[in-house]
């Protein structure tokens, strides 16, 4: 057989002899006609095995069952203008058959997986996942995850931030609270980092500006459709920014990352029919200005809570979309004692702090604040949490020895991917998700 | 205070009014006259503080020491040609100083930081590494590890692998072996992956291609200079492959990593005197071949060895870049015994394996092979071990439905960094590393 190429190349070759390799997405039968979709890294092509041009093929063909994995050679042919199939790069195009040769063998698959959705059951959906993420549907799903995360790296490295690797072992809970995951290290105990914040921090005076791509762990017992018990999560870290410039940042990065993930995947999105972004204006809003305009809005008073409550962020995007144009909204200014020790109190009213969340589409995406830099004040913030200051003794290190006015934010691959693809479980955002009843296989109680 | 520039871009404003931020490395005071060194994340400006230009700013500096972080406002000064520093790119200016603002203080540094290098030992450099990280010495390893990480991506996407996020929480020692550490992942055991292996592989029949950038933790009980407890590895996996294909991608992706991180970094290269890398032929020698050759070079005889010693390593480096004037040379055919068992024997001799590794500079930095893709065969592999079948499910479900021939390779990025740099222990190429001894604090016994 001639050599392999790939099918979305397929194309090019109008005429000539080609061969391809792939899997067997579907597979019809029209009595001494075979159609078969075959599915690479870069397309689907429609194969035609015809008998009366290839005996061989269509013999061939018969044991051919979706997944089997082959290799086919044949000739291009142009499809008949009616035919042509325009959602697909290669529709124009199919291959005649005249040799097929079976590279692996496939069981029967326990489900159809030739529709164009895959309507499965989530239980089910993950006990198959190394068989249901080669469904289109959700393949395409983790197509636009790597374009995100490809996305954060490309907006964070434009702002010059240096790319940084940081441990996930870690001493002590990294923000406070229980839920962290322990570990026997050795002879010691040792804890799963709950984020990679305290150490993009300790770079700030290394690298001024860093970026990572981290694994966070949350061991809360929780089995919402929004809780993972590993996460990825794309930070950054600037100096010398004050709290407006550090807000820029967040909505450069934010904005960007995801219209990256739309210009490459905008067939992909096409063909599962997401909404395009609206990239309109971005207001920002203190906490207690979202709560003034949710209740004159909607009527519903949660002006004195300390937080903004999943309808609230429903609310308010649909505000911004409506009166804005945008799918984004920052809201500002939570109240301190509800954010973490290092947050930056607002010196105009310590009570709020200058934090942030960027919602996107009725939920938080992004979440950041200033950081608290000067070296004592970190340390009486510590100690008013009542935390053991030894547990912090290198990140105070850090501030010690002369850290600039500094902050960032954090925002979860998965969660963003669910938001923007509108997915209703975040288990459906993870390749391989982790939670309370499951770790690859369900756990047997 | 004008607003801030990056000091690379001091050079385009010479007789303009500029303000730069940063730490100050270096003070060297001759009376009424002070010399600082200013790093910020673009590079080191010199400062001239002339009580005869500006009182204030004399006055402001007298209390200045290093690791105070800075704002300077002054004027920019072409430097007389006998004073132009050729090793910067900001070594034909200098800043001439109006004015000066401490924006944080740092106290008294424990050690000098203001030598070419930082000599300490492991233990002060790690026990003190917010603060030893600053110095261009050490932060130099972490950009040219940034770059490390960068052109492995560029050079797999190149390729066509699509990025994966994989867990790091599993439910079983992945490739055997006790070294594992395990944790309490609610009411059930679970482990640290000490690989991405086999999910990479799981993702095969999904994107074809794969690459990922992964933690991953080995709980050997061994403090060498060679040895972290936690590692973050850069792994591809290639559907459709056969073996010499697979070696190009590896000679390709290993190369090509290198050469990006070499270019981008030229000046630090430069710097701490960076030996340049030797592209010349990558020899693909077998075990039993490069242990011949060994053997006639130096009359050592390890020709019946499973794997080569250090010293082999060494001495078939050596040997490859006196006679092919390359740094790299590839070992194959590893006995199949001495590798994981998803690893494919050799058809033509089965006691061998089609396992490959990449020696760069007389130390193994990649790792890879063929695998076994047949569902059979690789249920009896696993059973010839005499693993638990049930523990590999999800896994070998990959190859019920349709796995073509395939494999892959990894490399540590800190192993990669530590050859590349010819660095003398690997905890210098890790951030904060882990170890038996060590998490951030040294544990107290």
């Amino acid at each position: 057989m001639t050599n392999r190429i790939v099918i979305s190349d397929a194309v090019k070759h109008v005429g000539e002899v080609i061969a391809v390799c792939g899997w067997v997405y579907l597979r019809r039968d029209h009595g001494k006609l075979i159609f078969l979709s075959l599915r690479d890294r870069s397309g689907m092509l429609q194969i035609v095995v015809n008998a009366s041009v290839s005996q061989n093929a269509y013999e061939a063909t018969k044991d051919v069952r979706p997944e089997f994995v082959v290799k086919i050679e044949g000739i291009v042919k142009k499809r008949p203008e009616n035919a042509i199939d325009k959602n697909s790069p290669v529709g124009s195009v199919e291959l005649e058959a005249k040799n097929i040769e079976i590279l692996a063998k496939a069981e029967t698959l326990p489900f159809d997986m030739g529709g164009k959705d895959l309507n499965l059951e989530l239980p089910t959906l993950l006990d198959h996942r190394t068989l249901t993420l080669r469904h289109p549907s959700v393949s395409f799903i983790f197509k636009v995850q790597a374009a995100i995360s490809e996305g954060f790296r490309k907006t964070a490295q434009s702002l010059g931030c240096t790319e940084i690797f940081v441990p996930t072992i870690v001493s002590s809970a990294t923000e406070g609270g229980a839920d962290v995951f322990d570990l026997n290290y050795y002879i010691h105990k040792a804890y799963l980092a709950q984020s990679p914040q305290l150490y993009k921090q300790m770079l700030v005076p290394v690298f001024e500006r860093v970026f990572t791509i981290a694994h966070a762990y949350r061991a809360e017992p929780s089995v919402t459709t929004k809780h993972l018990s590993e996460i990825v999560q794309m930070d950054c870290e600037f100096g010398f920014s004050d709290f407006q410039t550090l807000l820029d940042y967040a909505q450069l990065v934010g904005t960007q990352t995801l219209k990256y993930a739309q210009d490459q995947c905008g067939k992909e999105f096409n063909d599962f029919g997401i909404e395009k972004i609206s990239f309109g204006e971005i207001k920002r809003l203190k906490l207690r200005e979202a709560q003034e305009i949710i209740f004159k809005e909607t009527g519903r008073d949660a002006r004195k809570e300390k937080d903004l409550s999943p309808q609230d962020e429903i609310d308010i995007c649909k505000w911004t979309l409506k009166n804005h144009k945008s799918d984004f909204v920052a809201i500002t200014h939570f109240p301190t004692k509800s954010k973490p020790f290092y947050t930056h109190p607002d010196p105009e009213n310590p009570e709020y702090s200058l934090s942030y969340d960027l919602l996107f589409r009725g939920a938080e995406i992004m979440s950041g604040s200033q950081r608290i830099n000067d070296y004592q004040r970190l340390v009486s913030a510590i100690k008013d949490r009542g935390v053991d200051l030894k547990k912090f003794e290198m990140y105070l290190q850090a501030f010690k020895y002369g850290m600039p006015l500094e902050g960032g934010f954090s925002f979860g691959l998965e969660r963003t991917t669910m938001k923007l693809l509108n997915l209703k479980n975040i288990r459906e955002a993870s390749l391989f998700p982790r939670d309370m009843e499951r770790v690859d296989e369900r756990f047997s109680h």
